[in-house]
């Protein structure tokens, strides 16, 4: 699709994919303002959470350049805002600036926003396109999209296993399968994530940080523990100072729910069938706390849970050049009686990542809200 | 590597492989001919068993175009053959023909013919240059290149199965998990084999027929079927006129084998441990009927039997995108306590077929022979 896009729009999508670790939980947005010529004159994208939004960074980076922006177009990959949130509205910045016609990629979802901002625009006198990069801008924010439309996060389960499905031997020993290409590549997709999701069986067999250590990134994903009869230990590795930690528990137990507060963890009770908590609930409520994308990493009970609600979007599958035989597999749920109701995927890419083959598929029809 | 190599060598060697399914268990070769200034005179490939050999197709074509061969050169991507097979010898065909040169991309590992076809050229003063797309040659024909050095096929094993490894539901419905463009893919790599091998379980379960019917095919490749204790029903679909049918067992039972023969088979008793039948001695005596690639389409055990006895080279998988959850796995091996005993592969290619994933993965090392 991206081919058939000008060359203001791309360069927009582009910064706006260079925001794609550093914005969240603000949706990615590129923005590019030129001249009648078509000349660059400014170019900016999506600051941190409280940073100043694409327009303002490009319209600093116009002046910065010398360039007057009266006149000029702004090709934005999303509405600009017109209320005040962390930052004051775009559309009054870009309006201030003279700016004569705005190209949005798609109007933001965002009800505080969308729509409102076009019109704030036409009223003062701005020409408004809407569409171009729309497909690409609302790919690279699947989660705002959702978090904005479904009211839950977009849920990623990354999982890594060998050629025949198996992600530990039949001993648990699974350190390491895939390769350290494909943990670091896993790394990059923990740190676009709004937070990482793992379960209480991980963290007492592993006892893992499940944080963004094998690549660079200006913030930490929060993280979040399903356990449902606050089992956390309190030397856990997974406390570290300055990551918001959510511990999603379903039985009561004030006691231990204020020692793991005292470590820096918010505990949440949202009690379920069977004991378990209710993880439909939790994605709600992970929404409410600004989550756009959920990448899970967990084993395969907890995997099997949310595969079994239907609530898994997308998986990302490492799979690495070993045949392992008998061993854990990937996610443990149904048994089925039919082939119709198996979850039906579709491969969205493969890629080599190191020896490890890296397969995205995503559940069909999910993005379709 | 295919990129370094001049024209008449790559054409050649796409000769060679549009005989991919034609003249198996003869070697696939292309011939191209050329004059002093570069012009194709000529161009053949092997024929079906009996038939001609690449370089007398090639002189062939030359003359049925009214060309003259005297003084040019023979592009050949294995060694010209020096002894009477099934044909006469392509060396004297050459040396008749004129031709001053011969560039072969590979010698012969044949015993028969191995250096002695580079010697009777050059005896007849025909120039020779040997090695130019000798990587590309070999792999073209890496089941004959095993059969001739390790005295044993190539084994490629076929399986299909979700994204989660399962290749089949837990009630073993397996129909289908695939789709047909992935299954039509899987008869052209049926008809590349020499031979297809199954075991007992599948035939009782499925009762497939196990011959190449989704795609055009010059030739059947024969069917192996591993039957321990001779089970398999007479009026199995898998009897298949003009089909040969080897049916290895470990338990004698004359009556049996005298009763399959009477439908076609021929059945040989290779009696290994544990009642089983010796499938390593089957390797054997399968190269010794000219298997040069086989095509292993069984069920998890016995996919666990020649993967846990390290029989097999390739793995030919076929990735639906769906997850299965409980069900069963590719293949019955195991349990490894570490990760260092786990099957080692290399992934050769991954491809879309219809809406599933093809990826081609090697054993490591395997082909180092």
């Amino acid at each position: 699709m991206t081919e058939n896009l000008s060359e203001p729009v791309r360069d927009a999508l582009n910064a706006a994919y260079a925001a794609l670790s550093i914005c969240p939980p603000n949706p990615r947005v590129g923005c590019v303002i030129t001249d009648l010529s078509g000349k660059t004159l400014g170019l900016g994208h999506t600051q941190r959470t409280g940073g100043p939004h694409a327009e303002v960074m490009a319209l600093h980076d116009a002046t910065a350049k010398g360039h007057s922006v009266a006149g000029a177009t702004a090709y934005v990959t999303l509405e600009p805002c017109s209320h005040h949130g962390r930052t004051g509205p775009c559309c009054d910045a870009l309006i201030a600036a003279g700016i004569k016609k705005v190209v949005a990629s798609i109007a933001d979802p965002n009800p505080l926003v969308s729509g409102q901002g076009f019109e704030r625009l036409r009223a003062a006198g701005v020409e408004v396109e809407v569409g171009p990069g729309a497909a690409e801008s609302r790919e690279l924010n699947i989660g705002f999209f959702s978090r904005m439309v479904r009211k839950t996060p977009w849920v990623r389960m990354k999982m890594a296993a060998s050629l025949d499905g198996k992600t530990a031997l039949d001993n648990g020993v699974s350190q390491w399968i895939t390769s350290d290409s494909a943990r670091t590549d896993g790394h990059a997709w923990r740190a676009r994530s709004c937070a990482v999701l793992t379960g209480i069986g991980t963290v007492l067999e592993d006892n893992p940080r499940l944080d963004v250590r094998q690549v660079a990134t200006p913030r930490q994903p929060h993280l979040v523990v399903v356990d449902s009869r606050l089992e956390t230990p309190l030397n856990a590795h997974l406390f570290i100072a300055g990551r918001a930690l959510y511990i999603y528990a379903a039985e009561q137990n004030d006691a231990k729910k204020a020692a793991l507060e005292a470590r820096g963890a918010t505990v949440i009770y949202l009690p379920g069938a069977h004991g378990k908590v209710d993880l439909a609930a939790m994605l709600h409520d992970l929404a409410r706390r600004e989550v756009n994308e959920l990448h899970v990493e967990a084993g395969h009970k907890l995997n099997g849970s949310l595969i079994r609600e239907g609530l898994v979007d997308e998986f990302l599958v490492y799979l690495a050049p070993k045949m392992i035989g008998q061993g854990f597999g990937m996610a443990s749920f149904g048994p089925m009686t039919e082939l119709s109701q198996t979850v039906a995927l579709e491969f969205r890419s493969t890629e080599m990542v190191g020896p490890d083959l890296r397969i995205v598929a995503r559940v069909k029809g999910r993005d379709q809200f």
